[in-house]
């Protein structure tokens, strides 16, 4: 595996490189991204991952500079995994700039969901993932499920401005108990840890219920709102909404998601679950 | 020369085409166009032109609809100039859409200048130049000076955006009087074709001006509009700006670009000369 810090050697290497599949992370990796790397393999010849702690889609007092850097931990577990190639430029590298002058501007489904409690949020993320895809310029991008605002965005802005690449779901990554994998699953106390769980809980609770039959959406998000609530947590949302668009579910469609965000204590966790109901 | 009309054929040929120069426009092709295909035959052995009534471009009560569209003539034109690809896509090839979500979003630039006067100009060429460069990858790709604040900004876009393009600057094409090569000169009835040239005589009395060591750029632009405006002259704007940036000229910036937008009747025509003065 070579580590590469610079956009040129990138290039460089990019240029006698065959078909390439490509990981993009923020790093402190875990099971989850080794799922996304393991899928990458199986796409391509070459494995590009990524490691950035993209400060353009942390919001003011968000834990941009809390977040995890565990660059050789991380290398290590790459290096095992097979990758070609570890891309870890610094913020100077991406960022020459004092700022991000040209910015990719997604649609408004930006401003829905996670994107009303983080402002600016996608709009970071679709405009470093569009500079990493021109820098790396790979056939295949893998993302994961349980970002699933994020992938939709990342999916639209390929679709819609003619990127090259071909965007691959991977599926979410859980621990035995069923909480997501997650980098920032490390900031919780052994109490949350415990606690962590019931959000998966919840969204499969209320994805039976709608497997079963029951209709009145509004109700269902309420009632798992309530109970998290009740556990203690700060809820963002729960809210179900169609698969494929993420508008809002109308009765009579047969692809759902049921997403939701909260908060144990400082940590804000999130998590989604897919579901088919009979229409 | 190959015509090619779908996103998936251009995409199948360029799999097995080697280096490619890229030359986009909105067609009605003249002189100036086909000096950018003669630079881009210099650049690679494969030359592709686009072209493209870009709609996003164009904003409520502007020209699109009788913007002058000749094909035939076009593809004539560019069979005998050697080009290899001519690509000319429907507009529900590139925007299957209702509209365009994502979308390029420049900085502030984009407001200034033309910008003032044509809200959402810049975001619609910026967001189709990046969707061209996606579907056709050029290596290189031309652009002309005459819309100067147009190239800075795709410069700006693809620096910032890290897209993996060479950028070339193509001088000003020139009638024998000096008005400004444009598909729109054929907007104008034979005295405003006798009275256009003056647009380019004054922008050269003032880059005179400059070079002969004037240094109030305020009273210069107030001058060369009135001097546009005693012939008949409606003027957006004429400004002196520094040349690499765009950003308002102060004294001690030796790169100066002096630009105008002005209209005779219903024809706007733009224009600029770009200078070294002694600081």
């Amino acid at each position: 595996m070579e580590i590469i810090r610079t956009i040129a050697r990138l290039c460089e290497w990019r240029e006698q490189a065959g078909k390439t599949a490509f990981v993009p992370t923020m790093g402190n990796l875990h099971e989850g991204h080794l799922a996304l790397v393991e899928r990458a393999a199986q796409e391509a010849p070459n494995v590009v991952v990524s490691i950035f702690v993209n400060r353009l889609q942390f919001g003011q007092g968000e834990d941009f500079d809390r977040y995890p850097r565990t660059l050789e931990e991380d290398a290590a577990k790459l290096r095992d995994a097979g990758v070609t190639v570890l891309f870890a430029p610094d913020e100077s590298e991406l960022y020459p700039q004092v700022s991000q002058q040209y910015q990719v501007e997604p649609p408004n489904l930006q401003n829905e969901l996670c994107g009303a409690f983080r402002p600016g949020h996608f709009r970071g993320v679709a405009t470093v993932v569009a500079k990493l895809f021109h820098i790396v310029m790979p056939d295949v991008a893998c993302f994961g499920k349980k970002d699933y605002q994020q992938l939709m965005i990342i999916e639209g802005m390929v679709r819609d401005l003619n990127m090259p690449v071909q965007v691959v779901r991977v599926d979410t990554g859980r621990a035995e108990d069923g909480l997501a994998l997650s980098s920032r699953n490390r900031y919780l106390s052994s109490s949350e840890r415990a606690e962590a769980p019931r959000l998966y809980r919840v969204l499969s609770e209320t994805a039976a219920a709608l497997r079963a039959g029951a209709r009145d959406y509004a109700a269902l998000e309420r009632e798992a709102a309530a109970q998290l609530q009740q556990h203690g947590w700060t809820v963002d949302y729960v809210e179900i909404r169609e698969a494929d668009t993420l508008n809002i579910a109308r009765v009579g469609t047969p692809r759902l998601v049921v997403l939701a965000a909260a908060r144990l204590g400082n940590t804000r966790l999130i998590d989604n679950i897919e579901l088919e109901i009979a229409v």
